[in-house]
């Protein structure tokens, strides 16, 4: 397979040449990711300025493109531009750092893989708990095992797996769910300080997220020892409301002749 | 009410107090909204840094709190720190361009009013076609008398709307169309550059997103001079292949141990 892997945390990133070393075995790797940490970016762009690709050797020999861009600018500048032909498959991570519940909003890792679902590419993205990890190799395994259902099943057009993984050796895994993601903001602060020059300042902090005790929710399963992976859409229309307001009176002329 | 205000173009757009001037008749209205243009930063939110927050006052006495953040994040200091009480209603506006198709993940307006969904508040994110406009006000009444509407009846936790409307005045538009969004990327370039430092540089851009004749789309409604109005879910689980999924075998503890 043509293997197209990204992250938000910038192309020294361990987790990433994780992704990579497992993948170059038997398939052919191109990295395309930020040239500095960017998460939290979200799914933005960058439209205002252009974007420079510079080559990046490794020590060790491992080649790759750092771009001063986001995440998604990553996926389309490789998919429209720079790669021969669209990867059979977008791998985003491995992100130090779970991505559970409204997280996958914020983050650029995840964001990478939903661009790549746009696209109609299969895409994953990968996460495991934790700041660090001496577990990328175990994961990356995993995910190279997982990449390989997705080629033989396929997945519908414009969804993609957000995967996240207990930091622990993968014997120690509980097993896996395939999970929904937990949809509830966590208890968020902003710290009020003063800075150098006396000039107020807020900065943004957060306590851990909670879940509900149920497995079936992403968080939960993770904070178990579950891997879990969840199918997420691109289409983020509520279906289930349209007939709803419909019945509001709003789509009848009546209500913009009465304006 | 209580209306809180943001954009993704800054405090400076005239969209932006289109709306303050319409709700401020009869509400009390709080702006808060980026220092400076945010276009196209998704979901991004300001981990890495401190916000700062400047009282704005326009010449004709309108006041609001400009910050050096996101659209997302002036949502969450807001709500969080600044707003004695949470808001009944957030309006994220008025978007000059269009924010139709998948624009939605890439907008700051857009995502302003799904983080205040994420919140459980009701909300609405407004765009009008083109670059500019001379139709702000006449937006701004339609969009007071929708949010009316959503007060009286509710919207689902977790779902707000996108509402779109055509650059034309309002006795000239064609209705209201209640209708999903459309998930197809549109034709996408790179221009590839030279700089005056004989350095290659990459600038995207894009064509005009084209729609299906299908008036249920948010684009082609909008096209043929409808207000396109989607309803948007902040839960994207692809609930329709949990079950497939779980027919992979991947969920299987086997699955783990063939590692």
């Amino acid at each position: 397979m043509n293997i197209l892997i990204t992250n938000d945390d910038g192309i020294y990133a361990e987790g990433l040449w994780a992704l990579y070393k497992r993948f170059a075995k038997k398939h052919s790797v191109t990295v395309i990711a930020p040239d500095r940490e960017r998460s939290a970016v979200g799914h933005g762009i960058t439209l205002d300025e252009p974007l420079r690709v510079r080559k990046f050797e490794r020590d060790d020999g491992y080649l790759g493109y750092a771009v001063s861009g986001t995440p998604v600018d990553c996926i389309k500048l490789g998919v429209v531009e720079m790669l021969d032909s669209c990867p059979d498959m977008v791998v985003s991570g491995i992100n130090p750092g779970a991505n559970v519940g409204v997280n996958i909003n914020y983050s650029g890792t995840v964001c990478a893989a939903k661009e790549a679902a746009l696209y109609g590419i299969p895409a994953i993205a990968v996460s495991i708990q934790g700041n660090q990890s001496d577990n990328y190799s175990d994961a990356a395994i995993f995910i190279e095992k997982l990449t390989m259902k997705i080629f033989k099943k396929g997945l519908p057009f414009g969804t993609f797996l957000n995967v996240n993984i207990p930091n622990i050796p993968m014997d120690k895994v509980a097993g896996i769910r395939i999970s929904r993601h937990a949809n509830k903001l966590y208890s968020e602060y902003f710290k009020k300080g003063v800075d150098p020059r006396n000039r107020e300042y807020y900065w943004q902090g957060c306590d851990n997220q909670t879940f509900d005790k149920d497995l079936d929710i992403d968080g939960a399963a993770l904070g178990e020892n579950f891997i879990s992976i969840t199918p997420i859409k691109c289409d983020a229309t509520d279906y289930s409301i349209i007939d709803d307001l419909k019945g509001w009176g709003i789509s009848e002329i009546d209500f913009l002749q009465k304006l």
